[in-house]
């Protein structure tokens, strides 16, 4: 059990003094990227942080009955119990509570329903063959929540301690982890501002809870190539804005393009940045392309670098991880670089471009077919019959091996 | 009573077909500001459009004390009733209802509390001097909800039908508006989408709803200029996203910098964007300057245009047609155009700088005094002893009369 209680409970995110506003110099051709908002240590220390040892637990006395694991929707069915921590500013965080599943009570005027103070994580639990419930690196996800919370002015909170109750509630609702593979719990911590008013300003009272969804395989039979609509009438995240942080925010306003090119008859939005097409995220994935290079012919795994519009994926991190681990040794160069969509375009003509996948906590790893961009259909490089190329059938294998446990590793974490 | 039903409830954007996403040409030296998207005709008509003929009243049995009007608080006290009306992808918009106001019950798995499927519009209703209740150009209110609603898959709706029930509303709530000048009811119509569900898509139900808020003068012992915070380590909006709708997405991420230069010193941010450093917005108002031209000395009132990254605020479309009609006369040019801080800090040098003022339904006008920009402060033209430069303080005397119905004009919309 983790219980290292970090002082850092609070609000934490502070923006630059005004000297140091702009640590990248913008030049007029090429827009600067990195400028984005990095959190920094609490500035107000709260009396009370996260305490899972005051955890009380109200079991529900009517359990649902599990579903049939091929019937299974992401995200519409629910466990029995539901984890909640409340938090005020006079008080700190007050003593986290199991309850029953339940609905919450909302004042109209609650500033989560206004302005959009909410943030969230999409994790998993795992049942591993000896029937231990595993997290898969939850310590990125609370790292990346609290960076989220602070930059809209929500509370932060232990990292440890809210793994602590993440793993006794999910060691709760075990039962509803199938053991299959591919089966897991999604696991949604979400935080709220709850404060009733319409004045714009920091929250004097949020909510963090935790709520669980049992899911099947993203590819029950087997992967399914996508096609993807390269997008530039709508921007998804802008350098000084908060497209690398998992806010609300981000994801409404991507609906509409993504049902527009659904109509089209591409699954997802790639979406574009700038007039020179940068490639950033496909969707609500981040976007890893395998290419040859044009000179040397060195096979290149690359994604866009973490400059302050892309979010910085759990998914993505041991992509490039295992990367660097396993391909570098194969003579494959790693890159977080950036690039463009002509730059994608031009290896798939000349038939350098080896795959393109998705990465990200649903489905791991999305292996693209083709992606639509100015008329012309980008071919990239899956044969007619095939679902997936190699590298992202290989990173499936390696991820899902530390996921279930089968190779004991550090960011598998037994609850 | 306004009961022009339009057919056009349903989810109303569309994206521009793909051979018209760029209706405006990039170049390299000048980002164009202008693809933003437009809502368009409604493409998927609904059985069911808000039926104010439907609506039901249940009056609360537990009526409150009217506070002081002395201390009321911006958006922290609320009046007795709210206005509700549920949708649902399948019956459309149901019968309206007036109940006491009350808690929203929501499932964890809400989509307003993950994706910020969420919209509003603040607007006031006014007591004029024979006790009628009156809103202030109600029909732009509903239509930029609409826009707003549509930009995230929201449902759309009659606006006339709307600003039936929300009269019905206010003169119900009419012993809660103060009679005195500065006085009003605050309303705020809000749209959350309410579908259980952690898949990110298009909501299959939302909730309509209006609370009221009481509320007294912005200034209530007269004019006190604030001082602005030019910032460009945060940004507000960009082209291609959602900076000109009213969406809680652009809400939160904006009150760390706001809390930030409070800490400095400065009431607000004014937002500046790209290496240009266009002047856009000051806190949640539209900026507006005069200034005399360089060359000819002409007068001028300017603002930024509607370029995708602006809110059309009801405040500055007044203030524009009020300036066309009555400032134009006297040689003042009124111009919507882009315009930089730099431009704006040489006519302050230059002593060419008049006044500077944000606009937006709460204070009607707040007057500037000075702008920190570059560890230079800029000041705005108002003497010491001067908290309003002349043009705003007439502006603030046209709206008000229009708003209190002592000038007859259709902007006045009697409930």
């Amino acid at each position: 059990m983790l219980r290292q209680l970090l002082p850092r409970a609070g609000r934490a995110w502070r923006a630059p003094a005004a000297r140091q506003l702009l640590p990248c110099s913008l030049s007029a051709r090429q827009p600067v990227r990195c400028y984005s908002i990095q959190p920094e240590a609490a500035s107000r220390a709260k009396p009370l942080d996260v305490d899972p040892s005051r955890l009380s637990i109200t079991k529900t006395s009517a359990t649902k009955e599990l579903k049939d694991p091929a019937t299974l929707i992401f995200g519409r069915e629910f466990t029995d119990h539901m984890l909640t921590i409340e938090w005020t500013q006079q008080d700190g965080w007050l003593a986290p509570q199991i309850t029953p599943y339940q609905n919450l009570s909302l004042d109209p005027a609650a500033c989560v329903l206004h302005y959009a103070f909410e943030c969230f994580e999409g994790m998993k639990a795992y049942k591993d063959k000896n029937g231990n419930v595993r997290l898969f690196r939850p310590d990125k996800n609370m790292e990346r929540m609290n960076k989220s919370a602070a930059r809209i002015a929500l509370p932060t909170f232990s990292p440890t301690a809210v793994i602590d109750l993440i793993s006794q509630f999910a060691k709760l609702e075990s039962r509803f982890i199938p053991d299959q593979r591919g089966y897991s719990l999604y696991l949604r911590p979400t935080m709220i501002g709850t404060q009733k008013t319409l004045g714009v300003g920091p929250p004097g009272s949020a909510l963090l809870y935790v709520i669980a969804s049992p899911v099947g395989p993203y590819y029950p039979t087997g992967f399914k190539a996508v096609s993807l609509e390269a997008t530039d009438y709508a921007v998804r995240a802008w350098p000084g804005g908060v497209g690398d942080k998992k806010l609300g925010a981000n994801y409404a306003p991507c609906v509409v393009p993504q049902t527009e090119a659904a109509s089209r008859g591409f699954q997802q939005n790639l979406w574009l940045f700038g007039e020179q097409e940068y490639v950033t995220e496909v969707g609500t994935m981040n976007m890893f392309v395998a290419m040859k290079n044009k000179e040397t012919g060195q096979k290149e795994l690359l994604t866009a670098p973490l400059d302050g519009t892309i979010l910085p994926g759990v998914t993505r991190d041991s992509i490039l991880a295992l990367a660097r681990e396993k391909l570098a040794p194969e003579g494959w160069m790693i890159s977080e670089r950036k690039y463009t969509m002509k730059e994608v375009a031009e290896a798939a003509d000349e038939g350098r471009l080896m795959e393109a996948f998705g990465a990200g906590t649903a489905a791991i790893v999305s292996p693209v077919r083709k992606i639509s961009w100015k008329g012309q259909l980008v071919d990239c490089g899956l044969s007619e019959h095939e679902e997936s190329g190699e590298i992202a059938l290989r990173m499936k294998g390696w991820i899902e091996g530390r996921q279930y446990g089968d190779e004991e590793h550090e960011w598998s974490h037994v609850c």
